[in-house]
């Protein structure tokens, strides 16, 4: 049974994920669809580059990811096909997977062509239900890859933020902030070390083991789960107490 | 394997949909539930019926629609149980599936009776739960239509908005707002032609090719996924930003 | 197929459900993953509880449910893994899991260990990827509870919330609010009989048959779907017209 993961900037307000998983299991009844998230802030690619690069690891090898952020809908942006050892990508080419490159290379890359499979009548605006639904049934059922189009070299690729080196210590920022108010930066544990962290001119502190190393209602910094620093409150939301968001600068010295 | 597709206004707050899921596969084991939507506004009959009429033929044939906004639920409102030639649809007859009548005609509708499949205990407030999803379970088990009650004539039908004629053009409405802030108007492309759209003596201007046919943050008119003219902000949110919400009047001229 | 449903207070903008949901299929491919909820409030122990006590007993029989409202993540809180007749459960030992004893008897109770499956490495912030759900595939392909880790005598318990008496009448206390705003009380209909409900000084009646016995926009008291008695508006927000939360007092007399 092939794995088909979908992650879009869509949300749940509407039946536009649903749509998609229908037109997945039309064309592929045995496929088991599963949601990845449709909760990308609408249109933000980078977050939705982070949140897939930290996820797909964790995926069934085989899983066939689709993802759909995508201000460019309707333009001539491309939309491609990649797979890595273990997985597959459909995805507009605006960068959205290219942070999967940071934890697995890409063996292979295809522009999506109008020989690909698509439904008979093709919106100018929902190219997740009328392309990509389509291609990743195909995928599923066995289709070739080198039948969706040619080989491409080049991708959009995001810049993946790296700290710097500053007076003392090092910059980076903050490249999410999740559903609990963690915020979530750019440093691994080894950027940091024993320096303390600090956001806006308040002081967050070392890194501790974990929440409960602090006092409740205490600021810390923890080893995240997607292997990043993240300054977090305990039992609290550290993201509206400080009032730091996604792209916020933080210091540790 | 069978596919039955929810459609609620539960939201994903509460419980409600798990446990629906919960009992349909606890009635039939080797079916597939899949969400549609929970995402209805809460009672919103006409928005159900909008995502259904938009959403239900994408789905592979044999599905069973299990739709649940039930503001009358406890009262002597009937359930239905009606199938178009490759769809079945259990639910309240309050208007929620007349809607489907436009894009595919009824051949069967049959009023759900105590006869047919319900859990021990019937509650007042969660027929979801209690009634249509053992139906549906028992349906995708095979059971015999005719079994959950006799057919019937009529089943109360919502009126579906067509556009006017007005002076010197049409004058027609919004019949839905999407999650992206997308105002989806009752204007087929056809109706619109080359007139400029116009709300609350606001000019949004022709129907273009795509969000990309303007500058960022620019308004437009574009034939959206549906197949209804919708009124966008490129990478904006228009409903928001023009104050535009469901039931507005839009006009053309 | 085995089902595994998910309980948690992830919520769903960030891709946490999601990736538990990818390592139970990788660990037991053909396991069915369902989600009861991921809208608890975070870190709502209690909410957790009254959530997963409602809905556990519609599932198929031998659904092993994963319940992470986890606020001790990373401290010394055990890990639990427990079964009734006809279900299983893995959830921190905070009390979560303790009001499904209210429906059904804990047979066999467990502390899972370290020998217990989990991922090569484990966070010290989401042990509901790294732990919980590589412990519940292994469940669902057949792994032996015992060797999950020594059997415990005793749990965490939340105490359950019951009415006392108060002069001329009871006094009860809103366990829960939905997301149609209908606030759950602890009281069953036997505690109320003929009595009137009041909260906050105002009255809000005896129990009625269902939301349609009172008029548009009144308040009315059912029981609701769970079998607690539940304060609603009809077509509104009980809620938020009342000001009336979880943990506020509620009369009958």
């Amino acid at each position: 049974m092939k794995t088909v993961a979908l992650l879009t900037d869509f949300g749940l307000r509407d039946a536009y994920a649903g749509v998609m998983t229908g037109v997945i299991l039309a064309g592929s009844p045995t496929s088991r669809v599963v949601d990845l998230s449709h909760g990308v802030p609408p249109q933000d690619v980078r977050m939705g580059a982070f949140t897939l690069m930290s996820a797909f690891s964790y995926f069934p090898r085989g899983t066939i990811f689709v993802c759909v952020v995508d201000p460019g809908v309707g333009t001539k942006r491309s939309i491609l096909w990649a797979r890595t050892a273990h997985y597959q990508f459909v995805a507009p080419d605006n960068g959205l997977i290219s942070w999967v490159a940071q934890e697995a290379k890409f063996l292979e890359v295809r522009r999506v062509t109008e020989d690909a499979p698509h439904l008979p009548k093709v919106s100018r605006t929902f190219h997740g239900r009328d392309i990509f639904a389509p291609v990743a049934a195909g995928l599923a059922e066995g289709l070739a890859p080198a039948l969706l189009g040619p080989e491409v070299e080049k991708i959009v690729e995001l810049p993946f933020p790296s700290p710097r080196k500053s007076k003392g210590g090092i910059k980076g920022e903050v490249i999410a902030v999740d559903g609990f108010g963690n915020a979530i930066t750019n440093f691994t544990k080894k950027d940091v070390g024993a320096k303390t962290l600090s956001v806006k001119e308040r002081k967050v502190g070392k890194i501790v083991e974990s929440y409960a190393s602090v006092g409740i209602g205490r600021p810390c910094a923890v080893v995240g789960s997607s292997g990043f620093v993240e300054m977090s409150l305990r039992e609290g939301n550290f993201s509206a107490e400080y009032g730091v968001y996604e792209g916020e600068t933080v210091y540790g010295g």
